[in-house]
């Protein structure tokens, strides 16, 4: 299973794909591609988030994913934020749909949970952590896009899990 | 000057499309079209952002306005409200990029004012007056196209507004 993880931010929107490996020896995630995409802070916002549509569009025909994954949206943000936030994510949500895809969407701290083993893990146990699970030779530079390989190895995790059970029902 | 005013709204989106019409003998407003679009409960939300999408983009190719007017969001919602509000204005946003309009943003205050001549108007009094100033027999049934209308009516007079302090400078 291939899944394409995004990570949405009113500046930086990171995405990440990984999918799972399997042969009778061996389990494991691999990293296809991760990367940040950057929104120009000098454009209007919709030039800004049709540069971001364009972007996500164009990654998600490329890896061809089954499925795309984001975080749930924490409300501990204030109203403007959530205002800022909630335009980018609608972009997101929109390019997974225009491309067939199912979205699965998982809180903050199932995210750290599977990834860390910890909900309240800060931000470099995540990227140490997204580093170690996908064999990496290096831990991610942008924090963006290790969250959104953590929010795409989460999906696998939570899939893995859900099999498992089925299998032992 | 043709301006396409959306409504955004997280269950409804109204739009409005008015023209001026401008002959020696008179200058008034006409109003070319109005709608509402609303989304169906049931479907997972990027269907529903989809769906918003392709019904703006059909509109706005159809009618082919010079440009796009939106409101300012009023920041009194809460933060939930506010991601959800958010998620539709991006898809809106996103669409008028698309087709290459620009967006022109008024805040609620502006548009009451442009419209009924008090900011503080209540709801029906902004569509008896959208009603009156573009010659319209009903009422628009739909406060969301009314309200789509007077944001459409508030560019126009601000264009024209301008238009005038530019000619007498």
């Amino acid at each position: 299973m291939r899944v394409f993880g995004i990570d949405c931010g009113t500046e930086i929107t990171g995405f990440g794909v990984v999918e799972s490996v399997e042969t009778p020896a061996l389990r494991r995630i691999a990293c296809l591609a991760s990367g940040a995409i950057r929104l120009s802070k000098s454009k209007p916002l919709p030039l800004r988030l049709a540069e971001l549509h364009r972007a996500l569009i164009l990654e998600l025909k490329r890896w061809e994913p089954q499925v795309v994954a984001v975080e749930e949206v924490f409300y501990s943000v204030n109203a403007k934020s959530a205002l800022k936030l909630g335009q980018v994510r609608g972009v997101a949500l929109l390019a997974a749909a225009e491309v067939q895809l199912p979205v699965a969407e998982y809180a903050p701290l199932s995210i750290k949970s599977s990834v860390v083993g910890y909900g309240l893990a800060k931000k470099e146990q995540v990227q140490f952590m997204v580093a170690r699970l996908l064999d990496l030779k290096e831990i991610p530079q942008s924090a963006d896009a290790a969250d959104a390989l953590a929010i795409a190895i989460c999906h696998l995790h939570t899939a893995q899990t859900l099999a498992l059970q089925g299998a032992q029902a």
